[in-house]
Order: structure tokens, then sequence, then C-alpha cells
């Protein structure tokens, strides 16, 4: 456990963000869901995405910027498409709504894909995805974000580090989750270098200007985070255009904010004028694994491709391949066993919170 | 025009290339058909997928691993999903045949999700996304490919460059096509450099025992491409975690060959003993736009994100953002009008096809 932090109990911490979203004025289900969509981050310790970010949602909502009882509805579909409008609810309750509407096209038509408008952020991709992956289809799942990446050859903020995530189900293996920004680097490794006072490496992030740069604050002057690749001669361009396509497709397609008209997920920074959307969007999708072929065989050839690639000789033996999805599982069986480290300014932010709302803090 | 390198017209190349695939035994449509997918990846300035790998193919249906005249069937399906198995045809004439299937499924559907196993390498995959977009459906394509990129950590070529292509129609604009390797540079690059003798930048390749190379000949000696990403620091496993993606989409779905099994499209390499599947797989899919909004109301939305993003500020006046499908765009234009360069190693490497077929030889 690292210095400055304590360890909470997945139930303690579970029962206090029901608790919060409760305060706020969502309902049982809702409070119940979106602190699940939490907590699952801080199990698989991918702790920027957890509690960590509660305090964050409810100045979202005291901005009246989250509406914490939305009438989330469909508002255009085909019998495997449809866009949701999530009526400016929390995206960790939209987004399940509209994975389970893409699982419940698949699982009459073989596959199904929707839109989200109107919603804000959604939590980890992940999460999404795996509710496909547990009933025996590949998941989907991207959301666009708060605009911090520079495009290639450019100065400007234009998209956000737009987060894409496949969950294939397995056989005897657990799934292969992959879920990745499509930035170089997520703004939570800046944070850690920050709290550090480190350099970055070269290839994070650029000036104002467009310069290299390793400066762990560099975005606080106008600096910008760079796509997958870092630079033209590694590919920047294709990180750019993964980042490009996350955001056509859960922005463009849906009807939400794109590029830099994205609202940012801070309360303290106001969305822009003349928005041409609604909210952020995301785009899910499920796809039954035995619309291809059957289950038994999809198991058996995934398995074995695990194993194949698990066996892949390592550079350097203390450091075998990892299997995409497989580091997130270990930290969610330490986790649920051991208990969910939070950094002491978390722990503090959360306990603001608790007086603001006049319920039990917490102890570590 | 680079030195060493004559004008052909996209008529001589069409008639020339469309002649050896009857050649060796294609039907009419066939050939034209693949001659027609070889000669756009020409046209787009995307050489090395065009007719300088005409001769690879004959050489593979020289070795009985190419089948001219297929039985191309589908083989499992549900309203919206289908595995087609491509009889180890052309993938320049399977992987159009899965779209065309894809297409209609979301004509009626709403979208269309295509799995291939049992064929050949494809061409562009832009090709294939495209013909979904001319269709005003979001296009996808991707392909796995010979093993030669090692995922992170590992000395062992485990994944080709596996590209994958996302094509979205537009309304005054043309299509924004995503067409991207997810190595961080693609073999092609190598080539030029080795021609050339000049040393690669860091970060393309590594050696045999895993170390970081500038030699272009490196992949000759038991070296390996990189993920997309280069290395750990710069989210190589990103990189990695797309290309497994593909591989198992395009794979394991299909009932191909996966990971160090795709058979090499190279026809002095015999493929391994014991493969998993057949062939080599592709993963092709289309989503009608309006299965999601009107179709105008998204041309005026992606419209408006082509301007936004192309006036973004440069870092050098001189060099602006490019919007993803635009420079082979240009190059289709410019070549069509003033022909299409091919260097004289391929010129005189499809004389020597002409030769043996008896037919006219090309002359720049």
């Amino acid at each position: 456990m690292p210095a400055g932090s304590a360890l909470f109990s997945e139930n303690n911490l579970r029962s206090f963000t029901t608790s919060i979203f409760l305060q706020i004025g969502c309902s049982e289900a809702h409070a119940s869901l979106a602190a699940d969509v939490l907590l699952r981050a801080d199990l698989r310790g991918i702790d920027s995405h957890g509690v960590a970010r509660l305090a964050g949602y409810v100045r979202l909502w005291e901005k009246g910027r989250i509406n914490a009882t939305p009438d989330i509805t469909i508002v255009h579909e085909t019998p495997t498409t449809a866009t949701v409008d999530g009526d400016s609810g929390l995206g960790l309750v939209i987004a399940p709504f509209a994975m389970n509407l893409a699982i419940e096209k698949a699982s009459v038509y073989g596959s199904g894909w929707v839109a989200v408008r109107n919603s804000n952020h959604f939590g980890i991709a992940g999460y999404h995805a795996l509710m496909a992956a547990e009933r025996q289809m590949i998941g989907m799942a991207m959301t666009n974000a708060s605009p911090l990446v520079a495009p290639t050859f450019t100065t400007e903020r234009l998209l956000g580090t737009n987060p894409i995530c496949y969950a294939f189900p397995a056989g005897n293996h657990p799934p292969v989750v992959v879920d990745m920004a499509t930035s170089a680097a997520a703004n939570g490794k800046l944070e850690i270098a920050q709290r550090k006072n480190d350099p970055l490496p070269g290839g994070w992030v650029q000036t104002a200007g467009g310069e290299s740069s390793t400066d762990a604050h560099a975005l606080k002057s106008g600096g910008s985070l760079l796509p997958l690749g870092s630079d033209r001669e590694h590919g920047s361009h294709k990180g750019f255009g993964l980042g490009a396509t996350v955001d056509i497709l859960s922005a463009v397609l849906s009807g939400a904010n794109y590029g830099p008209w994205v609202p940012p997920f801070v309360s303290f920074i106001d969305p822009l004028p003349d928005l041409p959307g609604k909210g952020i969007g995301h785009f899910l999708g499920a796809m039954r694994v035995d619309g291809f072929r059957p289950v038994a065989e999809f198991h058996h050839h995934i398995d074995q491709w695990i194993d194949r690639f698990k066996a892949a000789k390592p550079i350097d033996p203390l450091q075998p391949l990892i299997i995409p999805g497989e580091p997130e599982l270990q930290a969610a069986h330490d986790r649920k066993k051991n208990g969910i480290p939070l950094v002491d300014a978390v722990v503090s932010d959360l306990n603001t919170l608790a007086e603001k709302f006049n319920i039990q803090k917490l102890e570590g």
C-alpha cells in the first residue's frame, strides 16, 4: 500500500457511495448501480475512475449539469441499432441502460449497437463491455471525454483520452478485456508524476506551442496530451485516428457534443457556448459469439490463443506477457480480500461529502 | 516521381492485372474485382498493397495455397451476423463478398457483421470499408496477417500488422477513412529504408533478443516489428491490445488461424504444421447511419466535425492537420490524371509474369 493511504473494505465504500448518490436524489436502483460501476473501477485497480471521482460527480450535480432523476429514452431505433438520450443523467447508469438494450437486440438478431447522447462520464469502459461478455457476447464500449489531446501537427486540445474497450468471453480462462485510452498516457499518470514531482517520459505531453515536454504540469499552461504513438514518426496519426473514431461514433452519430465542445468533467470549467449537441456521447455494442460459431468452439480456441500468448518467450524472464484484463482481475481478487487502498486526499474529499450530506464518515 | 520508377496509366495496369488473374483461372468477375482492389491501393498511394503484390499472389497460387475458383460459402448465420468460408480463394474477392453480405444484413436490420475464415490477403482494408460508406453506412474492416509483431515484453512474432479501418460517409466532404496498421510502422516503411540503406527511427523494430534497434534489416535476423506505442512506457500494450482484438475477431471468431499460426503471405515460407484453423481471417461490418439518426443530420455534423478539425491551430503553418483519408483521396485524383508510379523492381516483377503467361508486357 502506498504511503499516505489507507485500506477500506469494498462493502464499506459501496454503502458510502450508494448513500451519497441517494443523497443527491438518485433512485435506489440508480444509486446502487452507479456505486457498483465506481467500485468495480476501484476493485480492478483503476483508481482514477472509482470513488476518487465521486466528489466530481456531486459538483456537476450541484452545478445543475447532472440530473439525478433522468428520464432515459430511446429516441431512434432499428432492430439492431438505437440512439439513447440520457437526459443529462449519470453516465454510470445511462451506459448500462444502453448496453442492456444492445444485449437485448443481440439476443434476438445476433448483434446490437447503441449510440448515447446527453450523458456524462460513464466510469470504466470495461464495466459495460463485460456486461456482454458475461452473456457469451463480445462487448464493445467507448466514450468521448473532455478535450485534452492535440491531434498530430496541432496545438489545440480537440479530443479526450477517448477510451475503447473490447471484452471477449473465454472458456477456462477469464475474459480478455482490452480497455485503453487512445492517448499515449492517461491523465491519471500525469497526476501521479505531479504528486511525486517527477518529470514525465518524453512523448506524453507537449507545450502550448507544440514542443515536446517532460513537464507533468504542462497541461496547466496550455499544453496537451499526445495521441497514442506520441509523434508522427511513431504513428501518432493512428492514435489520432482512433480517438477520432471514438468521437464520431459516440457523438456525431448520437447527437452529443464532439471535439472541443465536449463538456469538461471538472465543474469549474463551463461548457463552451453554442454547443452542437447534447452532453457527452458513448457507443456500446454486443455481438453473440454463437452468431459466428458455437460457443464451445470459440471457448476452445480463445483458450488456446491465451495459452499460446502467455507462453510467448519473454525478453526478461521476470516479466512475462500480460493478457489484456489479467492485471485488473488480479487486483480485484486482492482488493476484495484485503481492501481497497485510497490516498488520503481522496478520503478527505469523501469525508467532506459525508459532512455536507450528514452521513457517517469513512474510517480506514 | 521517385528515381528508378516510371508512370503507368490506371487503365493499362488494370487490364494487365485482370489478364494475370484470368490466366491463373479466375472467373471474369473475380479477375476484374481483384484487379479493382489492387488498383485502388495504387491509386490511393498505398503502393505496398497494390500491383506490387500481384507476383506474390501468383506464387501462392503456384504453391496451391490460393484457389482461383473458390466456392465461397456462408457456414453460420443469424439475421445480423455470419461466418463465411473463403475456400482458400483470393481475399481480394472474399472480403467484398463478406462486406456485401454485411451490407445486405444492415439494409434490413440496421447492422451486419461477417467473420471470414479460409481466406488470403485482402488488399487494403479501406476498399472494403468504403463499400459501406458509399451506401451511407459506417464501414469497418480488419484482417489478421503474417506474424511479424512481438507483443510487449516478448521476443516472439505473434501478431501481424493487423490493420483496422473505419470509414464514415460525410456530406459535402469526402468520407473520413481511418485505415491503420496496429504496429508502430508498417513493413513497407522498412523496405523503403532498406532500399536507401537508411537507419530506422528507434521504436519501430527490436532485435531477436528484444533490444531496441534501428537496423532496417532487423527482421531478417529474427527481430520483430513493435506494436503501436513502441514500448511499454509509451503504450505498446495498447498497440498489442488492438492487434489482439483484430486477431480474435478475425480468426478466433471465424475459425481461421491466429497468432503465430497465420500462414505467411510469402510463398517461400510454409505454413506451420498442426494449424488450429483455416487460412487467414477477416472481420467486416456495416451499420446504417440512419439506424441512429437521419442521414442529413449526420452529414451536417460530420461536416462540422471535419471543418473544425481542419481549422485546428497547426504547430507549423505549412503542415496543417490531416483528416484521415484525405491524402489517399488526393493521391487518387493525382494518379488518375497523371498515372501511377511503379518502381523498376515492381515493373520487372510484373514483366516476368507477362512472359510466364505470354501476355503483353508493361511499357512505361
